[in-house]
């Protein structure tokens, strides 16, 4: 996520498997990905990613890269990735797909650069989704945890879309039903803490979520 | 589920993640949604449906609604969900699906208030199960028990459904099977008792079935 | 089982959940599904199935029926279940649906009485697989092991078929490939003995393996 | 694996499902397949995979030899797997299918003999991955950790590419991206040791790891 206090930084692990990422492991970036205060641990090789959204798109304070197998099909076809179900409204109604290679032809896929990042990023442009070919996504929002929905929500609306489409045409979410998703979302709602907790004890960090502040609250009424 | 002495009231959770639920998290409902006794804890936003249904269907005491993914793909094409395994005959010949936006125009799709819970039970009718678009579905039932077995099945006979409909035409159960499944359905028969104690252990509960008349009667006997 | 000492038995466990089953849960039955000696527990439904083949049957010892979900979707619709993998090839070139509504018509699809688990053991005849028609599958070998290797392959051949099915024509197994494998087979080969192991573990009850004779000399060489 | 001080001999473990091996199931071998040191522990009978292709292939160090269930439909249709993702590039442009009827007819299917094994390596040829007709799957690479990697990649690949092919022409990787991923790796990267770590927790051998060279560097900062 870009870093709450200064907007010219993120954070983000140093290179480990996700599963693995404990607290100590966040190092603090530049957002051209020099690591700041002489940190020497490895950092991830696809940093650019994060930090070239950030760049292009003050709105931004939280990106999310993933190669969630049930995205991929719809980066190698020209079948459209579009929102069908309700969670999957966040992504928007346009899906873009970047392929490294229009730009830097045969490479080895990955984001190894800031020119690379800033390329995904002009194609990402205002959306909030863009495919890469052969690879993943790349999702950016305005918070932690809409970037966490988008990583579980996204793969569950490609899945639900592959299907459909082996039963015929599709209906997709109209554009208005679209807007008023997004109108109607507030990061501190019932049903967002809801889904958060929930993600949090999947992730086995149910724990950092006890200092909430309906928590307490909870407890002295029972 | 209706409240076992007071038809004009309804039990369900308060707003958290149906695997979180314990005991004390249930809450009591007028049919409008209206919380019980002045119980100011977070209810959930869609638990119209619920009382929308248990309103109109006065035969139907357990209502479960669910995004269960392999329904989905059925509620946003035209091909109907449809029992095909013995199993998933509850859900009836029929399988009505809801199109919030037919009558509530571009939403964020969730049954916020009576008047959508209300056009939802409309389009259930006498069915069971009522497929909402691009949502999930709904489906009522006599009692708890065949409420959760629907949501056991409905997607299992979907998945069958959607896995055949690529090998070609399908066989569906026949007006009469459903039928004769549904004439010799018993609540406390020992093939319902079988899965309702395998689920009950699957979802860490098993101990609330110890009381249960038949195992005493085991323990007895041996 | 049949009755490793009494041709005209077979043994089948209390009418309980798979998974829940324990030693002390095993039945007898005579072959037309009394339970021998008075035993009042509860019986599976369904226990016509397993008495209807070992009476067809004098060469099968062991008897499955599941519910499969891979098998499903070729019980539904024309397309032939065949072994199109090496470890499907116990299932024999012909894998006959049996539809219980051709000759019993609007039923609850379950085998409850011998007249019907004799129409499906003269539909199995000499094979080795009986899909039943929107239900499952009865499988039908000379021994515990191989009919649970059934219950593992004949799943796992399904859901190769079917996803190769979408890809175009499928080369399944010849006839001479399914006999070499069925020459082959020893109920003691190490190759048996090895998913035996492995998939008791994963039943929970790898510790029933360690009286086999092969552990101790094995003990002994190290 | 090849024996690191010996190329004439490999590793390979007794016949065991392979989630059960420990260190010392580990048997070492002749190419020829013949145990070494008079081991008379049972080996795995298609242990002439693994020493045909390291007699045929100086280069090649590790093998593996795999079921895995996303590939199988590969083997039994003409549609080619290919690599369409970038994780998918090791397995090379060409993946050949080698079906053991066409020089031994009717069999079953395993390869139990060198002539068998050897007929194998030889439609492998210069490739890194072939598939075997109704069985699976052999992959060779130059050390354990690339073919661990195939083991994970070659399968998410196919099944990227199942799904992919039932939404449109695929656009798979370009010769040039596969010679440049293959370039470009080190075995000892961070990117290759970062899932290295992932992988051995997920297989209960995190413990292993604590040896590794960097692992002391990076306490010692801290």
């Amino acid at each position: 996520m870009r870093h709450p206090h200064d907007p010219s930084r993120y954070l983000l692990a140093r290179s480990l498997s996700p599963e693995l990422v404990e607290r100590d492991d966040i190092m603090e970036f530049q957002l051209d990905g020099t690591p700041v205060g002489g940190d020497d641990r490895q950092p991830y090789l696809e940093r650019f990613i994060h930090g070239a959204i950030y760049e292009a798109r003050p709105d931004v304070h939280a990106v999310v890269h993933a190669h969630a197998e049930a995205v991929l099909p719809f980066t190698i076809t020209t079948r459209p990735l579009q929102p069908v179900i309700h969670s999957g409204s966040f992504m928007g109604a346009h899906v873009p797909v970047w392929d490294i290679r229009d730009e830097f032809g045969d490479t080895n896929l990955l984001v190894a650069n800031m020119a690379q990042g800033r390329d995904l990023a002009r194609c990402l442009a205002d959306n909030s989704v863009a495919l890469m070919r052969g690879h993943g996504f790349a999702a950016a929002a305005r918070s932690l945890i809409e970037v966490v929905r988008m990583s579980v929500y996204v793969p569950r609306n490609a899945r639900a879309l592959l299907a459909a489409s082996g039963l015929g045409d599709v209906k997709a979410l109209s554009r208005g039903e679209i807007d008023a998703r997004a109108a109607g979302y507030k990061p501190n709602s019932p049903e967002t803490w809801r889904a958060w907790e929930y993600w949090a004890r999947r992730a086995g960090c149910g724990h950092l979520l006890a200092r909430r502040t309906d928590k307490p609250a909870k407890k002295a009424r029972r």
